[in-house]
């Protein structure tokens, strides 16, 4: 036990690498820009990737920026609607209770809904969970252009439109079950990271229409929800815009490339219902259950394996607290006038083991590998001995790992007592 | 950015704690005990927490094993049938080749299945994943009596009998799929961790009943694994074993307990199909599909909860490195010929700022919060400046984290080419 070899000791090269990039872009600041703070909100960034000038979604431009809470330390995704005039002290209430009751693994969750001034218009601020390096549908499978944006080359794979199709299904099956609708089901609005799809944009028209003479009831917002969720994915599987779709040639089409049963799906999503005129997104569940049952599977998959790389992520941050120790207690000028022959003698020896290293013709042994095997088993405090020689080679002693861990934890406690604060987390 | 407060340094409390359990499990052994080693396998330890006596699963006596394979240094669990004579060569060829195809998460995958004389008698052995702490159902829902098992008081709730339900119903779908049946769904073959469960037994009967006259066609035990899997949950709705349950009666008093439609979903698996005589476990989906949906939602919650203390916990593993390579360097005798005044001595003024840091009268503070914010930012290499001072207070120098980075790279590497072996992971 606790002797692994280096190579598996360090997280598996790739995930450790997305996670490090999405830690890297979250800590990621502009200082010195202009950007005002807004209530407890500061540090703002803009996530914006264009320039566009486009009010097509909310019929007022948008920017997005991330920015840290300073109430929790948290980083938040901001979305602004310029020059938005609230008109009805209750809409921003009413719609947030709606949505806080929404916690999906497929729909970004919004916190707070609020406006200001700070931008020198009125503004209305949606604060969201922020997702590092999360791209847009639209961007990742359509290119962009100066002309606006294009479809992309090389087509989606079945299993990844699937994939989205019982996200999105999860998704609309928590809003519609709570009385609500998407609405903005975009592909600008939809946000991917990997093979996980979230909603981005949820509750925003909901304010922005809350009283407005354009405000449909739920049952048609949510039928609509259905036809724009089929088109979303009929645009995705033949690489056009929506705007420039064709539904019925574009159905056609999809025979040549994907199964019946997703033609059949997307269609029952974008055609009228031919028995009565209402059709559900529970409707739609049990046809795709299939699809549902395998991703489920695909889902737990991951989350096993994540995790398992999570447990042996896990020793690293004993080891981290451990080597801190060690480093505090070697040569502490306030711990000079303890005894130098008792634990902190044996430390030093111990640590002149671990680190210092030499061969027979006095040249250095370096290996991280031995290192961190030795770091293990001190944490470890086993019983396994360990042979320890003065430097001058004239005194040796052998002593237990479980030992020299007491030693440590000893000389660390007087060392914090002798100490001012109490520094151990 | 990387000024993060000590409490949410390290994993939050449980979930740390469980996979630390785990770890520990995992890596228990048992000294001197007589087990033998079978094949690639060493260090069994028993995992069976009873002493019965026991056939019914198997028709042969089992035993249960965690063994290291010495291959690849992973745990495995090896189930022993005692006794077992293999009489057709081909038996474990087939089914291991069928099962092969199967990868599941709520499946114990198995990896290989061979003969063992190293217990003193003619042994057949199936090698599964290890997973650490697992339950079986039947030990964490039936109390254990001297007079063998016995239910346990108190129910289960809806939510975890829907939970079991989806998973053995994706475990079905893959099984059945690939023209396999389960049969061994037993309460005692499915282990349970927190809320996963995976069924534990599989190939086994394939082999064992490979030629016997007892082997039933697929169709019907594809039947048999629905009527099993519906007595099960029923069996544990009604915390009554199956071999005490009358079917009617049980299905008759869950309406008082649980909603309706759990009622139809267990009566169903049950019950003969009124239409015609065969059921299928995608009919059954369909059926379901609205839990399953639920349940998808669940595992991609936990999934990325557990992938965002995973992004934290990443940075400790970078941590420990780069602390042991400070240690390696400080006072590392094969460098003391080295100039004192480059920049071996400024690490080692940046070692006691960090690690030895007093306050005016001369008092240590030691805070490990310091110290871990300090190493983060080095390993970091931030332009941030540190402002660094001899310990007898006559000269001091300014200079950036990245420069102190470059710094310890520098000397590690000097140490590592007068090193034997390159030790670098
Ligand atoms: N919650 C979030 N966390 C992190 N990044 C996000 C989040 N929501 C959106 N993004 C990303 O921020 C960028 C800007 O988002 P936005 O919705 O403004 O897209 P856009 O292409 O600029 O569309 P529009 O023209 O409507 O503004 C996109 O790359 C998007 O993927
Ligand atoms: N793959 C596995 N990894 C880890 N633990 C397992 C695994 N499979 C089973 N276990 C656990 O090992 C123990 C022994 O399993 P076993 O199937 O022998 O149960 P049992 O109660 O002894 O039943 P039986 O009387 O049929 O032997 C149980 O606690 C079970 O949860
Ligand atoms: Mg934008
Ligand atoms: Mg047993």
């Amino acid at each position: 036990p606790w002797q692994r070899a280096t190579y598996d000791f360090f997280l598996s090269k790739d995930l450790r690498e997305e996670l490090q990039k999405k830690s890297f872009a979250a800590q990621q600041m502009i200082p010195g820009n202009m950007l005002p703070q807004l209530e407890r909100y500061h540090s703002l960034v803009p996530l914006d990737t264009n320039h566009r000038k486009s009010t097509t979604c909310f019929n007022y431009q948008s920017w997005l920026y991330k920015a840290k809470n300073s109430k929790n330390g948290r980083l938040y995704a901001l979305r602004r609607l310029e020059g938005y005039r609230l008109t009805n002290e209750h809409a921003i209430q009413t719609v947030m209770k709606e949505w806080k009751r929404i916690k999906n693994a497929c729909i970004v969750t919004v916190h707070e809904i609020f406006t200001s001034r700070e931008f020198g218009d009125s503004s209305l601020i949606f604060a969201y969970d922020y997702h590092p390096l999360s791209k847009s549908l639209q961007e990742l499978h359509f290119q962009q252009s100066s002309a606006g944006p294009r479809f992309k080359t090389g087509s989606i794979s079945e299993e990844t439109l699937w994939g989205y199709i019982c996200q999105i299904t999860t998704a609309l099956k928590a809003i519609h079950s709570n009385n609500l609708a998407a609405r903005c089901l975009e592909l600008s609005k939809i946000i991917v990271d990997g093979k996980r799809i979230r909603l981005a944009a949820c509750s925003i028209l909901d304010v922005v229409q809350f009283e407005s003479g354009a405000q449909k009831p739920l049952q048609e917002l949510q039928q609509e929800d259905l036809v724009k969720f089929g088109k979303l994915m009929l645009s995705l599987a033949t690489n056009q815009l929506p705007s420039h779709l064709n539904v019925q040639t574009a159905l056609e089409s999809l025979s040549s490339k994907y199964s019946q049963s997703l033609k059949e799906a997307i269609a029952w999503l974008i055609n009228p219902s031919a028995v009565d005129d209402s059709k559900s997104i529970e409707h739609f569940i049990g046809g795709i259950a299939f699809q549902m049952t395998k991703f489920f599977d695909l889902a737990l998959q991951e989350s096993d394996d994540t995790k398992f790389h999570l447990s042996r992520e896990l020793e690293n941050g004993r080891l981290a607290r451990i080597l801190s120790k060690l480093h505090a207690i070697n040569d502490h000028p306030c711990l000079l006038n303890w005894s130098e022959t008792g634990d902190r003698y044996s430390l030093k020896l111990f640590r002149d083991y671990v680190f210092h290293q030499v061969d027979k013709d006095g040249k250095a042994y370096v290996s991280l590998g031995h290192m961190l095997t030795c770091i293990n088993k001190l944490d470890a405090g086993i019983e396994e001995l360990v042979p320890l020689t003065s430097p001058d080679n004239q005194s040796s002693l052998i002593i237990s790992y479980r030992e020299l861990k007491n030693m440590l934890e000893r000389s660390f406690n007087e060392l914090q007592k002798h100490s001012k604060t109490s520094g151990a987390p």
